[in-house]
C-alpha cells in the first residue's frame, strides 16, 4: 500500500482525532453512570451507547480491515453497538438500548481507550488516501453523535420531575424581540451543493444548478417572542394553518407550545441544559417540529424556504451565531443577521438525492442515502453542533414530527 | 350577479354534469347493498359513501350558497359525508365509515337525485364564472372518486375468501415482456405545470421553470415479467436495495410480491376486478408501493424519475394506454412506448408546492395544499382514471407505503 | 343405529326447531342488507353472520356427520362461518367479519333454507339420543345468538349519528325508584348447579355443595335512579371506589355513565332498540361493566353477590320480569321483587369450572370450558334472552370491561 | 398516646427492622449504578426504585404521621416513589420508572439512611399498637419488594446479549426426575385463611369454612423433565389443550418453552441468576404463566388445584424447600414431598375476597383489595421469597400471562 501521507498530515490527523475523541468524553463527564444508561424514548440513545457506538465505527470500518494486529475488544460489541448498518451484520434493537446496563460506563471508557490505541497505531503507519478519508468520516460521524448526545441527554433529563441541569449556564435578562429585516433575491440560476475540496457527506454532492423564482428570506430565525404571538393568536387550535398530518399529530400529542416549554401561571418557562429558565422573547425559538414551523410560517403570511433558497442566500452572507460551546448550550438572541448556529432551520425541502447523487461505496454507503424518504432538510447548524463539523452545504434531516433536535425556522416569501 | 354564460355553455355544462354523475351510478350498479357498505381498511371508503360524499360536495359548495330555494336533503349528512374539510364543520371519523349502515344505498340514490335536480336548476340559471368553475371542480372531484371507488371496491372484494369479481373481464394469453427502449434528454431549462386554459387543480400551478441535469427515462412502465426477475433475485430480502423506512415496512408487513399477487405452486396469480388471473409478464406491474418501486429501480441499476423529468418527456410524447373503460379495468400490455394510462407511475418527487403556489380560496382550498407532506407524486393516470379527467400536468399523490392505488413505475437514469 | 325417538318426540323436536329458527329470521327482518353487514367493533358480529353461523353449526355438527345424502351448501362457508372451534379447522378472523360483503343477506337466507331442509330430513329419520341432544344444543346455541344479534345490532345502530331505531317501542312515563328490600340468608351448606333433567350447558354441571357465610341480597336489581345518585356523588371520579384495573379502564375510555347514556343539558338520555329515550329512574340500570358494577356496590356500602349466593336465593323466589319480546326489548321498571329477566346481573364470581366439571366430548366441548379465564359470571337473563332458553342455573359470562351486554347488577352484603 | 410496648418488644422490632432493611442493601450490592437504573418492561422496576419506594413507605405511612420532628428527605420523592396509592396523591407513571436517572444509587442510599434514622427514633419512643403493626406491614412490604427486586433484575439481565450473572451459583449435575406420588383427600368441610395471631395481609382474612369435593394433589411441583415431555408432545401447538385467551397469548408471543429457556442444538438451557445453565430435568419448572400451567395440567390428565385444596393439604404437610438464600436463587430438585419454597404454584382460583373480607383502613387499604380482578392466586413461596415473610395462608397473585415471577405448578385431580 502506497503511503501518500506526510508526517505533517499524519500529525494533523492524529491531533484532530484526539481533539474530537476527547470532546466526547468531556461532554459525558458531567453525567453519572445512571444518567448515561437511560433511553427516554426510542429516538434517544443512552450516553454510554453513543460513546461505544462511535468507537465501534472506528473498530469496524478502520481497525478490523486496516490494522493487522488489531484485537477485537469484545466479540458481542459488534452486535450491541451497530446502529443501522445492515451490511455488517445483525444489531440489537434500537428501542431497547436503554435496557442494556452492561457494559457500564467504566468498561465503555476502556473500550474507547483500546480503540484510541489502535487508531494511534493506524495513523502512525502508512495511510492510503481512502483510509484517511474514512478516518475523517469517522470523526465527522463522532461529531454528529456529540450533537445527538446533547440532544438526547436533554430529553432524558427533561423527563425527570426534578428538572436537573446538565451544566451551569448563565443567561442574560430577557428582552423584547425586534422585527426582522428581509433579504430579497431576484431568482434565476444558482449552484448549490458542496464546493469541495474539504470534507462533505455524500448527500452534499454533486454541486449542481437549480432554477429559482424570485424570493425573500428573513435575515434571522423566528424568535420566541414571535412564537408567543402565534400561541396567543390561537395558532395551535386553527386547523386552517396546518398541514393535515401536522394537525392530526398536534391533536394526538396535545401540542400547545414548543417542546420543553411549560406555562407557569402567566409565564412561559423553557427547560434548558442549564435547567428551567424564563423564555427570552429575543432568542430564536427552538424544539419545534416541521409541522409547527410550517403552520407558523402560514400564520405569519410567509412560508419556509427551500434548501436551495436557503443555501443561495446563506452562502452570500457571513454572520454566524453560537456553535457547540459548553458555556452556551442554548440558542441566544442576536442583534443582527444570522444564518448559522444557534438553531437548525427547517426548510420546505423533502430530503432527496441531488441529481447525480451516488452513495459512498461499501457499508458506509448506508450513511445517508437510505434515509431519503419521509424526512425534511434542516440547514444552518445549532448551539450543540461542533463548529468545525459544520459547513454551509450541510444537510441535516429529521422526520417532520421530530421536536427533540435544536430546530427552529427562518421565514421566506415569494418575491 | 352578471350571467356570463351562453345557452351553449350551459347546455355543455349540463351535459357534462349528467355524464359524470351517471358514470358514478354505472360504476356502483354491479355492487349489492352489502358490497357498498363495507370499509376494508381505514384508507378505503364504502361505495355508498363515495356516492353520497360527491353529492355532498355539490350541496355544500354549490347549492347551499348559490341556489336560494334549495332545501337541504338531510341535516345530518353534512356531518356524515364531509371528508376532510375543516372549514365547513365537524365530520364523522374516517376509519368508522364502514360502521354506518344508514342511509342505505336506496336513500343515497334519492340524495343523488335530489342534488341533481338542484344542480339542474342552478345550471339552468344565471351562472357567475366562479360558480361554473366550482361546478367544474365538483365534477373533477367526482371523477377522482370514481377512481377511488374502483380502487376501494377492489380492496374490499380481495378481502373476501370467495374472491368475487366486480365485472367480467377478458384477458389475452400471457406473453413474455420485451426489453424497454430509453428516451434520452439533454437536460437544461424546462417548463412544467399546467399550460392553461382548461381545468387544472391548484397544485398544478403555476407553470414554472426548472433546471434539469441530463437524464434518460424508459419508454414504458416496468412489467410484471421484470418484477418476477426482481423477486427471483431475492429483491424482497436484500436490505441494501431498500430505503430504511421501506425495509422496515416490508418486513413488518411481510411483503413478498406486489399487493394482490399470490403464489400457487409455481405460478403467480393476481386478483383483478375480474377475479383471479394468471400474471401476464408483459403487462405493467401494478399495486406496488413507492418503497418497492424505489427498491426495484435500485436493483435495476436505475432510479425513479423526478416529476419534472417525467413531465418534460411525457409532454413530448403522445402515446397513451388504457383509461377507465368497463371492459378493461386492469393494466394491459403495450407494444410500443406509453406514457399515459394503465398504471400511475411513482416519481422520486415528494409532493410539494410549486414555487408561487397558492391554494384556492375558501374551503375548497383544503383540496390539495394541506396534504403536501409525507407523500410522493405519481404521474400518468391509470386504467381506472376517467380519460377526460386526466391531463399531462396532473399530480396524483399517495404516502410511500400505499399499495391499493393502481400504481407502478417507470425507470430513469442519469444521462 | 337404534331409533329411540317416538313420533311425538320427533314432532316436538321438529316444531321446536322451526320455532327457534324462524325467530332468528323474525329478528333479522327489520334490518336492511346494509344493517346486516356492519361490524361496529371486534366483539360485534354482523347480523347476517349470526344467521349463517347458526346454520353452519347444524351443518357441521349434525348434517355432515349424520345425514348421508347431505350436500354441503358452499365449501368456503366452513371457513367463513366457524366462530372459534379449533377442532373443525381454520376460520376467518373474527375482527374482520364486517369486511365480507358476500354471501349477502339473500344468499344467507338460501343457506338457512338449505340447512333447514336437511334438518327436516334428519329429524324425520331415526335419531340416536346423542343426535337429538346435539340438535337441542344447536337450538340453544341459536338462541344465544338471538340475544347476541340484538346486543350487536343495538351497538351498530348506536354508532350511527342518525340514531336509528330497530323497532317501535313504547315506554311509560318515567317515575321515581323506590328503595329496595333485602332478603336475608343464614348461610350454611347449599347445593347449586343444574338439577336435571332438562337441557343445560356443560358449565352448569355437576350440581354440587358449597358453604356460604350469612348474607343478604337486594330483592331487585339496582335502578337508574340509584345510578344517577352514584354519578351525582362523583362515583366515576373517585379511585377509592374502584378496582385498580377498573379505574385504569374507566379513565382510558372516559366512562362517565353507563354505555348508551348521554347527557343533554340537564337530562340523561339512553339509546334503546326503540331509539333515544329519557332515562326512567325506576328501570334497572343496564349496560354497565363489571368494573362499574363493583364500584357502585362499594359506593353503596355493599358488594356484588357470588353466583352461589345468587342462585341460592333466586331458586327460592319465583318472580321474573321481561324476557325476549319484540314489544319490550328494554329493561322495564318492576314494582316488587324480581330475580329473572330484564337485566343480567354481574356476580363477583370469576367464571371457573364447577368441581368435577368435564367439557362435552368432541368439538362442541369447545363451547364453554376454554373461556374459563378473565371473565365474570352473570346471572338472571335479560329482556333480550329467549324465555325458553333460560333456567335459573344458567351461567352467562363476559370480560369485566364488557358493556354491550344487557347487564346490570343486584346488591349483596355480609349477613 | 399510650405506650403499650415493652423494652424487649421495641428491641425485637428494631432488630427485625435492621435485619430486613439491610437485606435489601445486600441484595442490591452486586449491582452497578447502571444495573440499578434499568426497567426492562413496564412490569419491572429499577433496583434503585425498589430501594427508594420501600423507604418512601416508611416515610409516608410512619414517619410523617407519627414522628413529630421528622424532616422530609426530598419533597419530590413522594411523587417519584409512590407506587399505586391513590389515597396519598399523584405518582410518576410506572412504565417510565426507568427514565429517571436521578436520584442515583448513592442518593437513594442516603435516603434510606435518613429514613432508617427516623425509624430508629420512632421505634425507640412510645409505640401505639397500630404503629407497630404498621411497621410490621412496612417490613413485610419491603420483603415483598426483595422478591420483586430479584425477579426484576433477573429480567433486566436476561435482556442483555452478554447474559451476565447476578451472582455466582453452583448447581449439581442434572439428573432425571422421578414420578410424583399423590396425596388423596376425601373432601368435606375445611377451614382456610390465616389462623392468627402473627402477621398476615388483609387478604388472608377472615379464616372461613369451605366445602370441598374429594380430590388429590401431587406431592411435589411439576419438574422440568415433565415439561420437556409436554414440549416434545407438541404441547405448545395443540389448541385443544389451551384456554382460548391462553392460546391467543401464546401464539401472539411465540411461546415455545418456559420463559428464560432457550434451545441450543439439542439441549435446553435456562437463564438463571447465576447465568445460563443446562436445564436439570429434576428441578421444578419455573417461569411459566397460568395459561401454560393450565395447558400442561390438561395435557397431563389433571388440573390445577384450587387455593382451598392447596391450603388444606399443605397445612397438613410440613416439608419445605428453598427460600431466599444468596447461594441458591434458583429452584432446586427435591427428593421427597415439598409444599413450600422453590416455586410459587399457580392455583385455579381467581384472586377474590374471602367471605367477610374488609380491606385495612386508610391508604394501606389499597394494598390488596383493589387488585382482586383478572389475577390468579399462587401459593407456596419461592427461592426468592424471604423465609420469615412466608406463611401457609399467604396468597400471592399475578395476571395469568405473567412469566417473570418464580412460578411453577402442582397437579391436582378429582378424587
Amino acid at each position: 500500500m502506497a503511503d501518500l501521507t506526510t508526517t505533517r498530515q499524519r500529525a494533523d490527523l492524529a491531533s484532530r482525532y484526539r481533539h474530537v475523541r476527547s470532546l466526547t468524553e468531556v461532554l459525558a463527564a458531567p453525567l453519572s453512570p445512571e444518567d448515561q444508561t437511560v433511553q427516554s424514548m426510542p429516538d434517544v440513545s443512552p450516553t454510554k451507547w453513543h460513546r461505544a457506538h462511535t468507537s465501534w465505527f472506528f473498530e469496524t470500518f478502520l481497525l478490523q480491515p486496516s490494522l493487522d494486529r488489531y484485537r477485537i475488544f469484545h466479540p458481542a460489541y459488534a452486535y450491541l453497538f451497530n446502529s443501522y448498518y445492515e451490511g455488517v451484520g445483525a444489531r440489537y434493537p434500537r428501542p431497547r438500548r436503554g435496557v442494556v446496563s452492561r457494559p457500564g460506563v467504566h468498561e465503555v471508557g476502556q473500550y474507547r481507550s483500546h480503540v484510541d490505541e489502535g487508531m494511534g497505531e493506524l495513523i502512525d503507519g502508512a495511510l492510503a488516501p481512502a483510509t484517511s478519508e474514512l478516518i475523517e468520516l469517522g470523526l465527522h460521524h463522532e461529531q454528529q453523535h456529540q450533537e445527538l448526545l446533547l440532544m438526547d441527554i436533554k430529553h432524558v433529563l427533561s423527563c425527570n420531575p426534578l428538572e436537573p441541569a446538565y451544566a451551569t449556564l448563565t443567561f442574560d435578562a430577557p428582552r423584547p424581540a425586534r422585527a426582522t429585516a428581509w433579504i430579497e433575491h431576484p431568482g434565476g440560476l444558482a449552484d448549490i451543493g458542496h464546493r469541495g475540496p474539504g470534507f462533505g457527506f455524500d448527500n452534499e454532492f454533486p454541486r449542481h444548478t437549480v432554477h429559482l423564482a424570485p424570493f425573500a428570506v428573513a435575515e434571522r430565525p423566528v424568535t420566541c417572542g414571535e412564537w408567543m404571538a402565534f400561541i396567543a393568536d390561537d395558532g395551535y387550535h386553527r386547523p386552517d394553518l396546518w398541514l393535515s398530518d401536522g394537525w392530526t399529530t398536534a391533536q394526538a400529542e396535545g401540542w400547545e407550545s414548543p417542546h420543553y416549554w411549560s406555562r407557569v401561571v402567566d409565564d412561559w418557562w423553557v427547560f434548558t441544559l442549564g435547567g428551567p429558565q424564563l423564555v427570552d422573547p429575543a432568542e430564536p425559538v427552538c424544539h419545534v417540529s416541521y409541522y409547527e414551523a410550517d403552520a407558523f410560517a402560514r400564520w405569519a403570511g410567509g412560508r419556509l424556504p427551500t434548501e436551495a433558497e436557503w443555501e443561495t442566500v446563506a452562502d452570500d452572507g457571513e454572520p454566524g451565531g453560537n456553535f457547540l460551546d459548553l458555556s452556551v448550550l442554548h440558542p441566544r438572541p442576536a442583534d443582527g443577521p444570522t444564518f448559522f448556529g444557534d438553531v437548525w432551520q427547517w426548510t420546505s425541502s423533502a430530503y432527496s438525492p441531488y441529481p447525480g447523487f451516488h452513495p459512498a461505496a461499501g457499508a458506509v454507503g448506508e450513511y445517508n442515502g437510505k434515509f431519503m424518504v419521509n424526512q425534511y432538510v434542516l440547514r444552518g447548524g445549532s448551539c450543540v453542533t461542533p463548529a468545525d463539523h459544520f459547513r454551509s452545504s450541510y444537510r441535516n434531516f429529521f422526520p417532520p414530527s421530530a421536536r427533540w433536535p435544536f430546530a427552529g425556522l427562518r421565514l421566506a416569501r415569494d418575491g
